[in-house]
């Protein structure tokens, strides 16, 4: 399934920064970075799981927020882009 | 149906701040910030494509982009939300 994260991130000192590092790293290994604090990614619901708590660790909960929208399978007909940078497939630049 | 707008607003000039300040107001006007480039809107069709129209005309598409996301109608089991800011039921609070 094609799963969406966002995140906002307090980037006011170093150790935000690293956070923010440290979420789009984690990020870019499960899936495509569509825009700056948007990710992308095929997960099933184990990995899904898994990346949930791992994302959920780095963040200053008090601070930074994510969020985790589930768009299922049939994905393509629901997202739209439009403007600079072309969409990506996701399914067909990733490997797991 | 709920609709996610995530934006990349390119803010290197001052038209790119204006862009940036009239692509927030039009989401403002039609649904909740969840995020600081991340809204979530309830609309129907007529309005999503009206929205679109809109949001695609201000963006420089060279410069800027917007993706749009259909979640459909039975979203709430869809959405999570980690971390600050409370997430807010979206119909609760907009009127149109």
């Amino acid at each position: 399934m094609l799963v969406l994260i966002t995140y906002d991130i307090s980037t006011k000192n170093k150790a935000g920064e690293k956070r923010l590092r440290n979420v789009a790293k984690v990020c870019e290994n499960h899936g495509i970075r569509v825009q700056n604090s948007v990710f992308e990614c095929v997960v099933n619901a184990a990995q899904f799981t898994q990346l949930k708590l791992t994302l959920n660790e780095i963040i200053n909960k008090e601070k930074d927020s994510i969020r985790y929208y589930q768009l299922g399978n049939n994905y393509k007909s629901k997202v739209e882009h439009v403007g600079a940078k072309e969409s990506i497939d996701v399914e067909d630049t990733l490997i797991f």
